[in-house]
């Protein structure tokens, strides 16, 4: 049978079109309540028992025996010699797209990241000390997911923030290394590596084990399990979201090729079938393009079968009356990805007020995004982007006050708070400030 | 019965160190079963029912009865009347630390809040645009410790971020509404204002009802019915951080008066007995003389009871070998507010690397940065300053990135993007690259 993408076409002139958005757009993520209950039991078991728990859970759920867990530490000479064996090809395709993922942090960092301070009038000094988390953990899922991209967008900025240690978990099924992980990790500055992985990692993370040192956060992907781990573990330790799946929303005012445009929809498509990728566009005819173009380029795609399921059950082509309606609904949506496929993005970007990653322009493909043009391919999902942010060195770092008031500003501001601290029915608040007036 | 506040008297010396420091300062949030399940139920509840439930609840619990949601609304004049209505004194008050909050705040916003860009080599555009969230909640607790001065800290980073609309809730027990709280949301810029609380308060902020529109945060302090709220409905929107008992740690060299040291610890303790206040000095006299001082300044206190209960119960007089060695146990306990007691606080200061805010010198008391230094009162409790920061104009802000690769960009770019994405088994990201290649 023949394999078909059609993703549902919808017209915001329609009656119906809010209706049909809405539940096209719907997702939720289900909690699974064994899952929770088995997390729970993982999480508190390391907890107490430490290396040996980790130990049982790794040859039970993936199939690795270790007589200890020091035999599960990846050196960092075997993350080098990982690095050494790829083909020249990878090894500079790595190296180039860590360098980009490192400028564009460190512009970053030096944009929002660093400390700042100033004195008022009374000679008070007031400011914010930015300091690097001390030590952070990364989970890289392994298996069929994994994705040394991923290795380079969680370590590089932690690095660039000045994390002292950065540990790596990586589960390996079978004892199999993921020569391209390994070297991700050896380029972006690992500083310690495991081949642990699921709840379990998480918990050894966490609460530290006598040989997993415990850490402050820990970010990176993960399934059902880790998701639930990372969010039970929360508190503890910081995490970053927890992502749904991943989205493309594409503006067109129809100047761009409509096969590049298709191809853009599958690069979404293909990470799984519950991925969404929605093309908004004011004009008809480009849409049918567009269609066209997915008609004709489907066969060809190694992964045509997870593209059509997510483009048939999650996909839309919606005709918009005009690209700033267009804007609008993008607005809506807050997507993870939103290309401006225009030949003029700056007109229509200024409208767009939430999304993880804006990509201006056709020659921007939100795969060159996800790889190597800088910055981070760890985006806010779901809509969060209405209220959450990229990945960042911010994440990697956490911010002090500083307050240091004269004595001067200690007889200005001490009738104030003393008055405050009175309404509020606080006195040991209003007597430390009055305790600091000059008689 | 005479009235004694006697925290633990521990020093780094003794061989029982370890383990009475780790009892000392054991806390853990226990999530109640009970609480869960009816917090789920109202949410449940007022997300299919709307403005019928929460009036239902708010006659129920806060045993106010009213005919529609709108009445339960308080009126931008209502709010201007509250501040007209007070004392000069607390009008002046309030707006002296809302200006001095604001200008911190605006510094803040100036110093890491602001979009920023650069061209590659290829003339490629990257960078992040900074943009505020469009609406926001803020969560303010009724009846007994109702602080004006947290609507003060809540509100004006969301105002000086630029969130058009900030919607204030907040209880009020059989209608009794404290004009302080009011007043202080007149100065602040809050929008919309209504009297509702508890979970069905953060229901109606998340999922908007008839009345209520939809936020896409919440912040703001609350009971256990608030905070399970909160978590349950993070996802859907954004919420700050989930507050632990309050905490101070006064590092001191013995140059303070001792007065001024143990009315500091009183200033936390007096929160509530699960407060934490906990003294780090290397002079074993002066932690005599601090002793000597509460044992004189506690009858002197209204709030004594709870004072006493929390020092007896949480409170501790650390003797260390050094001011180095206080610097490490510090870090350690990642406290939120830091005093730094000392003739010398700037030799200190760069060993503190983890806490939410630090109060330099003897005249910075606690008490003026949570009314009116300028910088946040609402900081990361329970050793969270590891990994977390104040809250500030970035909790209002949303960061999207910004790419546009040029023509010439593409075309460096795009071998590097197939690579790896043919690495990682996803060939539509390799196409999408490879078909703005140049033939």
């Amino acid at each position: 049978m023949e394999l078909l993408a059609r993703p549902a076409r919808l017209s915001c002139a329609d009656a119906d079109f809010e209706r049909a958005f809405k539940a096209r757009l719907h997702w939720s993520a289900d909690t699974d309540a064994a899952i929770e209950q088995r997390v729970a039991d993982i999480l508190a078991d390391v907890q107490s028992r430490g290396d040996a728990a980790v130990l049982e859970y790794t040859a039970r759920f993936d199939g690795l025996q270790a007589a200890s867990l020091a035999e599960l530490e990846i050196t960092q000479d075997e993350l080098k010699a990982a690095f050494d064996s790829l083909p020249e090809v990878q090894r500079h395709a790595l190296q180039t797209a860590a360098a980009r993922v490192r400028s564009y942090h460190e512009a970053q960092k030096k944009a929002s990241g660093e400390s700042w301070s100033y004195r008022d009038a009374d000679g008070s000094l007031l400011g914010q000390k930015v300091t690097p988390l001390d030590r952070v953990g990364i989970y890289v899922p392994g298996g069929k997911a994994a994705y040394p991209s991923s290795v380079l967008m969680n370590a590089v900025p932690a690095h660039v923030a000045g994390v002292r240690e950065i540990i790596m978990v990586v589960p390996t099924p079978k004892g199999e290394r993921n020569a391209l992980v390994l070297a991700a990790a050896h380029v972006a500055g690992v500083s310690r590596a495991f081949t642990i992985g699921g709840a379990q990692a998480v918990a050894a993370l966490a609460y530290g084990t006598a040989t997993v040192p415990a850490v402050d956060k820990i970010t990176g992907p993960g399934n059902a399990y880790v998701a639930a781990a990372k969010r039970r573990v929360f508190g503890t330790v910081g995490i970053d979201m927890i992502a749904g799946p991943s989205e493309i929303l594409v503006l067109a005012d129809g100047s761009t090729p409509p096969d590049w445009v298709a191809m853009d929809l599958f690069s979404q498509a293909e990470h799984d079938e519950l991925a969404q990728s929605i093309l908004l566009c004011p004009d008809a005819a480009y849409i049918e393009a567009v269609q066209q173009a997915i008609d004709r380029l489907l066969p060809e795609m190694p992964r045509a079968e997870i593209i059509a399921r997510s483009l048939n059950g999650r996909g839309a082509l919606i005709l918009t009356r005009s690209m700033e309606e267009a804007c609008e609904i993008s607005n809506r949506i807050a997507p993870e990805h939103l290309e401006i496929s225009s030949n003029d993005p700056h007109r229509w970007e200024p409208l767009l007020r939430h999304a993880g990653a804006i990509f201006l322009g056709a020659f921007t493909s939100e795969s060159l995004g996800d790889y190597c043009a800088g910055p981070n391919h760890v985006l806010p999902t779901s809509g969060t982007a209405r209220f959450s942010s990229p990945l960042g060195v911010y994440d990697f770092q956490k911010r002090s006050s500083i307050i240091e008031v004269s004595e001067q500003g200690a007889q200005s501001l001490g009738g104030i708070a003393a008055t405050l601290a009175y309404g509020e029915g606080l006195q040991a608040h209003a007597r430390a400030a009055e305790m600091r007036l000059k008689p």
